[in-house]
């Protein structure tokens, strides 16, 4: 009984996760992560109702019939320049020299530009195009209000955000810690990069490749050594384990002799899920252990970052609180036919190809998923339905993006 | 004499950008950075042939009469687990049972599957279906084969790349160095958050909103206090940040008395390009100043991140030597009318709407570049070639994508 992809994401997200404690950081380290307050502005922005351009701060009213023909003269008074205060007022007749953020003087309600104006002798202008009360002015409060919610717990802290954030004058923020993602890669035959390769080992590199992805995902990795295959060892390592908010094995959740990654949850957690109509991944198994939820990912290392993808990320991204927890999915059509098909929902390794105005989702052509070397790109996994196909080119297929780099 | 946004692009990268100097670092370190090394396998992968599933190895031609009718019993000689090595054999009529990654015995050519077995008794099993030579057989090199060049240079180390690295037995690799960018406010009204605002004065929000975006380009953003708007202030300013890679300033690149950023670059550098027809953010400078790529932003928060998207982060990318350093554009349909019309080419902050099958772009309602506020989830940025317009819901325009989560 294999479970589908939606409904072993439905299952793993209707899990109790635990939301991760706050804490406090400045600015730049908010950067990528998730706000875990509310922010309210303490001030109208623009504080100050100012001028948009460099010009003049008049009176609408005075140049109402102000043209290059006929152009209205007014009396300079002085200079206003950002970041002064502004004590000056002005009465009808008279200008005010102003630049782009500097306090509006009272009683002027407009500003006319530079570009439309002359100044014939010292402390004269001459309007040369009429102005509409308002016509570059920002007023006071236009962007945000004295009081008003601007920022949402639960929003990712992008640039723009950064910037709102010292807009309203915050240097320091509260966001959701990063979850530590425990990652123990099971095997006899693993060894790590930078140590001897006896014969019938090979490379660790699941721990290496999920530690990436969970950086990618904004979680904190703790790599630990691979595990023997042994139920005594990876009880032993899932127990060191247990200090971090996620665990994730790779390798031992197969029907093999030395399969013991789903005897330890079962004997000591809770096992929820095993296989998924996936491929690659169907051996993917979820669970709790030590109160923690736990992800068994499949030993190939194509399998195991798909399945991190598919249902590792978004309880990363949950954890952490973002309202933001799943890939962007396009619809795009096929650059080449693509003509495998299979019983399994299929989630094909693909490059983004720009041809003229579209773009394209174009397969990697090995997609077996031994082979690590055609995803060295990693940029969007396109979505065959189960038991569908051939498709020819042109036809349209969902395809998960991972970059928004071309 | 306004230049065009693709005039300004091609410009600054064909100006002689310095790459940035060579660093070793370990694999985790290396995620998300520039590889700046060509990556030689020195090893098969597949180091030796092995089993794909759990079941046992055998020699093809004994089981092509095999059926579940027609079980043929084959004598096991063995269990061959995963990581130890090898030195069986295999004469006709034997069987190892093996392990998922295990080493194939020498003289099997195949692996039945375990599911197509039954162990009548100890040390014999019956094979329930016929196997291809090769089948269920990962043949050694197939994956990489020893002296294939498996990464190049310039490639951006997502995480399939750190397992690729771990799998040829990298521990550390070089990659280029993140360009430091010296990020310079300019104008007396300035006052950094978590100090006093005086009348007059507003919050410096550029230098954290550009350090952010400089972080998200792959930089490390070095933060100087604001400038004052005097000529002598911007000159120290910009000669103290000259330990920079790239230098970045916003504001005073306007038309007012106090713009002096112009005049320093003019005097003390080059100035390559001024005026760029685009809203928001016509004022961009860029120019060379103490030998660094320099940049002056316009002061207006909007207009500063959207000109760093177009014009600073793709000169980051170039100078950290990826080979990918342009944004993703899609081609999406207008969820709603677009009425705006203008004569500049408008980039206009925009969310992304999947409705159906869809995905639609959904431009912000308040575009004034005064109002930052209505940026908050940087999904896109609309491209509106200048003086076209009004637009039907519905009708396709060029999207610039910012991220990949929805």
């Amino acid at each position: 009984m294999l479970l589908t992809v939606e409904e072993a994401q439905k299952r793993i997200l209707a899990h109790p996760l635990p939301i991760m404690p706050t804490e406090r950081v400045s600015l730049l380290q908010a950067w990528g992560r998730v706000l875990a307050e509310d922010i309210v502005s303490g001030d109208d922005i623009p504080r100050f109702t100012n001028s948009s351009m460099d010009g003049f701060a008049v009176l609408a009213n005075d140049l109402s019939q102000a043209s290059t023909a006929q152009p209205v003269a007014l009396r300079v008074k002085g200079t206003i320049a950002a970041g002064h205060p502004s004590a000056q007022s002005l009465a009808p007749g008279e200008a005010y020299k102003i630049m782009t953020g500097a306090p509006l003087p009272e009683g002027a309600d407009a500003v006319v530009q530079s570009e439309w104006t002359q100044i014939p002798e010292e402390n004269q202008v001459l309007a040369l195009a009429a102005v509409r009360p308002g016509q570059n002015v920002r007023p006071k409060g236009q962007d945000i209000q004295r009081g008003e919610q601007v920022l949402q717990t639960g929003s990712v802290i992008k640039a723009p955000i950064v910037g709102i954030l010292a807009t309203v004058g915050r240097k320091e923020v509260m966001v959701y810690r990063k979850p530590r993602v425990a990652i123990i890669a099971t095997g006899d035959e693993l060894v790590d990069p930078g140590q001897e390769l006896e014969p019938g080992k090979i490379r660790n590199s699941n721990s290496y490749a999920l530690a990436a992805s969970s950086l990618a995902a904004g979680a904190e990795p703790l790599i630990f050594p691979p595990a023997a295959d042994t139920q005594e060892m990876i009880s032993q390592r899932f127990r060191q384990a247990s200090s971090a908010d996620i665990i994730l094995s790779s390798g031992g959740v197969s029907v093999g002799d030395f399969d013991w990654v789903k005897n330890v949850l079962s004997t000591e957690g809770s096992l929820e899920l095993w296989r998924v109509n996936m491929k690659p991944g169907k051996p993917v198994t979820f669970g709790t252990l030590h109160n923690r939820p736990f992800f068994g990912l499949p030993g190939n290392p194509v399998s195991a970052l798909v399945t991190f993808e598919l249902f590792v990320r978004p309880v990363i991204r949950m954890m952490m609180a973002s309202h933001h927890w799943q890939r962007r999915v396009l619809s795009l059509p096929l650059y080449q036919p693509f003509s495998e098909v299979h019983d399994r929902r299929h989630y094909v390794r693909s490059r983004l190809v720009q041809d003229g105005d579209r773009l394209y989702v174009w397969p990697y052509q090995k997609q077996d998923s031994a082979v690590q070397s055609s995803w060295r790109e990693a940029e969007a996994l396109m979505v065959v339905p189960e038991n569908s196909g051939p498709y020819r080119s042109g036809e349209v297929l969902p395809v998960i993006l991972l970059t928004t780099d071309s």
